[in-house]
């Protein structure tokens, strides 16, 4: 029987450790300050926004919504993204993504100040993410898995993790990371033969596919680590990750349920990233 | 007994595609151009200068060497460098690295213009390989390693590559093309447990790893793919690769040589993109 590891004592160890970086900052007069960029109103852009702004103002975090019109032209928001690049009492932006279609996020991309990128929309922050550098800002949820593993004693040294998924905002990203813990990684996806088998040769198993609960206990190995980035709905309605938790958790050494896994660490590390931006930024 | 699969026969079909592209953007009243910029006169820097020469003039693509003292100051390099960024007869940039300890490429990567950047020092298209954009350059090493597996007709999909190694030049950025030619990717390194074990899962296995020999008949699953991207000295100091061809040719289905492998096909993948990168730059 597995441990079940929740995201909260995760989120919690970060945001004590934000709150005292907060205060000694503002000692120096200063005022981390992130910018969340909302484009139309859709519910879970709302709910993840409603848990960022509570984050925030947890850690001591300024923030502020620039709520904007769905139907916005493209010059029209790219005059908003501007000017809060330009805002020098903005630390971090949040671009909500997907946008609306008639939005290039291919243009719009290369506008996001890298340095307030605090969620890897930048080329330039994908670009530090595969690099290793360090001061880019990897997106927030395969971080959130890193902080997780991290948290829970995981070693990564040498030891065989698989990803299902291979999206750039998850798959891609967590691999880059796994792989500057020394991890030895595969990356899986759709067109994979024998998925159950590439994963039961895991140490480490990250699931970000999002098909609800696709992997179960014949993709565990035995004492295996599970992580679960999915974010669905079962047959009756309930959210459930991309793992069938109640068939992996016999098997897993340590296992994310989901809610309260993954998902939950995210806004602690968009804190996080808010109060490092705001560190490069002031170069202190 | 594999085939040995050779880079000349690569390299000659891309080079023939290309003098016909050449001959059709002429035809347009457009002279495609490489700039090679060279610091200081590195012997593998001149060797490899040589040879990039010969391609460009049998490919009928214009070239012009950019030859600077090894001791040039950063502001004097970045100057250069943006005079060829400037030049508009100019369509790709190589700038040989490693640099010498006093340029700063991390900073330099961010003067070269993306557009003309043939050789992936640009961040954006760093991030462009990692997207999987196919308007960004790529490495030629490891897009050297794709066209081999295009021109011998090695099927990708749903297979198991597993790469040794994870340098920016060329294991990452091959995984990344693996990856878009949907293979499972398994990217190893030196921390790596029971590296021939795990090598032993691939139906395709490249070796980017640096060290002479290192894979030997161990490593390898009868009927694999193996190539090889090292180019090292063995004790009586001859060239190799980091295969040991002869102990791994028995189990091989097909296996590059060094010399003559996927060496011996850079050069036209660079030649092949300075057509692109002529063609985008003139929206033709």
């Amino acid at each position: 029987m597995g441990e079940i590891i929740k995201g909260k004592p995760v989120a919690d160890a970060i945001t004590e450790s934000v709150i005292r970086e907060v205060e000694e900052i503002k000692s120096r007069g200063i005022s981390p300050k992130l910018a969340i960029v909302r484009v139309g109103a859709d519910p879970s852009d709302l709910a993840y926004e409603r848990g960022a702004i509570k984050r925030m103002e947890k850690c001591g975090i300024d923030k502020e919504v620039i709520a904007l019109p769905v139907d916005i032209s493209q010059d029209e928001f790219i005059k908003e993204l501007k000017k809060v690049n330009d805002d020098e009492n903005v630390h971090g932006i949040l671009v909500f993504r997907p946008m609306p279609e008639h939005l290039d996020e291919d243009i719009i991309k290369y506008v996001i100040s890298p340095e307030k990128d605090v969620d890897c929309f930048s080329p330039v922050n994908v670009a530090k993410v595969t690099e290793g550098d360090e001061t880019g800002f990897p997106p927030a949820t395969p971080t959130a898995v890193m902080e997780i593993m991290k948290f829970y004693g995981v070693d990564l040294k040498g030891k065989h993790a698989v990803v299902i998924g291979r999206s750039l905002v998850v798959g891609k990203p967590v691999s880059m990371l796994l792989l500057k813990e020394h991890a030895t990684v595969t990356i899986c996806h759709s067109r994979t033969q024998d998925l159950p088998g590439m994963c039961r040769t895991a140490d480490v198993l990250v699931a970000a596919v999002g098909k609800a609960k696709l992997v179960d206990d014949t993709y565990v190995k035995e004492g295996a680590v599970v992580l679960d980035v999915g974010i669905n709905m079962d047959e009756d309605n309930n959210m459930c990750g991309d793992v069938d938790f109640d068939k992996c958790i016999e098997k897993a050494s340590m296992i994310t349920p989901v809610p309260a896994g993954v998902g939950s660490v995210t806004t602690s590390v968009l804190a996080k990233h808010v109060v490092k931006a705001c560190r490069i930024l002031n170069d202190i």
